[in-house]
């Protein structure tokens, strides 16, 4: 633990994501010059690269720690794999300090697989956590719901959707300062008969908890914000998160159709561009700062390949928050006080 | 089976649907002006109310068949224990024409889960096929892709998944002439070790099959047409197939909120309204003409519960493309030439 007068530490991944190091490393200095007076943040990857950004953007003599670390894990690499071969990979390296207690928090844009992987390796899991969930944010008509999982378990069993919402739900409301957000499962059909043999267990399970269970929610209530925590297991939560993000592109498409036909309307795009520039942003989950992984013991933000400069400073800001509001002890307390197995009935029950 | 001379024969349920009889009845009129000199319709409800409906639309004197069943299956009842429970129901007396050959097809926009139902017990299954699945179309930016199931089957199994995809490649061949369409599986990531288990066991049966298999395909890749047929599970598929639908309101929603503050933008969603009916048409599969059951012994459509008339029009001539092109004929022999179960496994495999 941090003594409490010391700044939080954060170590950012500089080499991982499509726009690496110079996204990474103009992240981490509108970062610094937002939170530089409480976070101490540290850039993880080639030096000379790191250095080479940093004075690009005249941010040489901000008091941005760099570490080298000779080994980059690809986007593309097979993640478990690349996590036991590169050693002194960034991710690696910079999980290493938080293991080590010379850091709070992590953040990557790098390969999520790898990350995760090397989250679980490094770090481990809390006690009572079966499986880590991310969990990312999605745009709604009354403002954001936290969907997870979004793809670190393909395959799920009632008792971790479970734990999935009483992690969502402590996450949710360190985040939007809502006491009591509205969990609800992703189905099909609304009674608590409908859905697949996952969720009919899950709603059991969910409905005797300690929460503000909403029941079964539909696929065409997240947008429409009926619950602030989305439960599901990563497998449909992945396939939704890309299908929404492929919306904006969709929506590009079918526009310039009617404007490669119609001059008032291509007027029209242009007047409407702040609105589509608006929805892009609601669209991408980036904007929000990144995913966190919940159940790791520690802190560990995943963030979009293609996050802009912005979007790793925000991540920034949700590792500030995960660890001053120490969100995982409040995890740990929720779950022991809803009877989660102890560890030692996990390994059976998987 | 119809003799080759005569009309095709299609029976329209014109109580189920939130605006039965009205939609339905206006729907079947549209449809005897567009096909009636080779179609013969009858609708099936209350006598009363559907002949007041014609006779509104001055219809009274067209050649439409109507046949009085005194009972409606509403849209929020238990689907299984409705069809029982209400034998003089008009989805189950327009099906009871069919398994008695004096119809052709099967229409209907009323609960999906009772027309379904209805549709496995009068009608039965094809002896090859395991389950039926629906199919519903899904725009993309190259055109439509088929979907299946979205909603018939919330657990499946790989042989399950295998046999959607041999029937969803004939249906979209014969509708969209085709002749050999991509077939992908939605899982998480590309590769054909990633997914949950159940599509990670059906890669391998896809693959061996006698199809254009894409492999895998993501969540993004649906709405950018990378395949045509898109194959899943009914849990998976329903939860997308309405978020889908949700996606009209959302940005009807951001618009309204850009229009309030904003003059220019105003202006601009005038001019590109549209863009906008042409995106809520695009993302309104009742357009497609409503979704087929594939794998009944028989044909039968499900309609979206808001279906507008034209859709009405248009789920009766996707009934006559399956009648003409005998696309269950066509299911049965390229199953049996993929080495499907035989029906006594079936039930083993279950």
């Amino acid at each position: 633990m941090r003594p409490e007068t010391s700044k939080i530490k954060i170590a950012v991944d500089a080499m991982g994501g499509d726009f690496a190091p110079f996204s990474i490393v103009a992240g981490a200095v509108l970062a610094q010059r937002a939170y530089g007076n409480d976070t101490e943040l540290t850039l993880v990857g080639d030096k000379a690269q790191i250095e080479a950004e940093l004075n690009n953007l005249n941010a040489g003599e901000l008091p941005i720690n760099v570490i080298h670390s000779s080994q980059v894990i690809d986007m593309a690499e097979e993640a478990a794999e690349s996590v036991r071969k590169k050693p002194d990979s960034s991710i690696v390296v910079a999980l290493g300090l938080q293991k080590k207690s010379e850091s709070d928090a992590f953040i990557s844009a790098g390969n999520t697989g790898a990350v995760m992987a090397a989250s679980l390796i490094v770090l481990g899991r809390l006690q009572a956590v079966n499986r880590p969930a991310i969990g990312a944010f999605f745009p709604t008509e009354r403002g954001a719901a936290l969907v997870l999982d979004v793809g670190a378990n393909s395959d799920c069993k009632a008792q971790n959707l479970f734990q999935f919402g009483l992690m969502g739900s402590i996450y949710f409301s360190q985040i939007f300062g809502n006491e009591n957000p509205r969990v609800g499962l992703l189905s099909i059909g609304e009674e608590k008969s409908k859905g697949n043999e996952l969720t009919i267990a899950s709603h059991k399970l969910l409905s005797a908890a300690d929460l503000n269970f909403a029941g079964n929610i539909e696929g065409r209530d997240i947008l429409k914000g009926k619950a602030d925590v989305v439960i599901c297991d990563g497998f449909v939560g992945n396939i939704i998160l890309k299908f929404a993000e492929s919306i904006d592109s969709f929506l590009g498409e079918l526009v310039r159709r009617q404007v490669r036909v119609n001059l008032l309307a291509k007027i029209g795009a242009l007047l409407l561009a702040p609105a589509f520039k608006d929805l892009k942003k609601n669209l991408d989950y980036a904007e929000y700062g990144g995913a966190p992984l919940l159940g790791i013991n520690g802190v560990s933000i995943i963030c979009h390949g293609k996050s802009s400069p912005k979007a790793i400073k925000n991540a920034v800001g949700m590792a500030r928050t995960m660890v001053e509001r120490k969100i995982n002890r409040l995890i740990e307390a929720r779950l022991a006080a809803n009877g989660s197995f102890a560890p030692s009935e996990v390994e059976q029950s998987q």
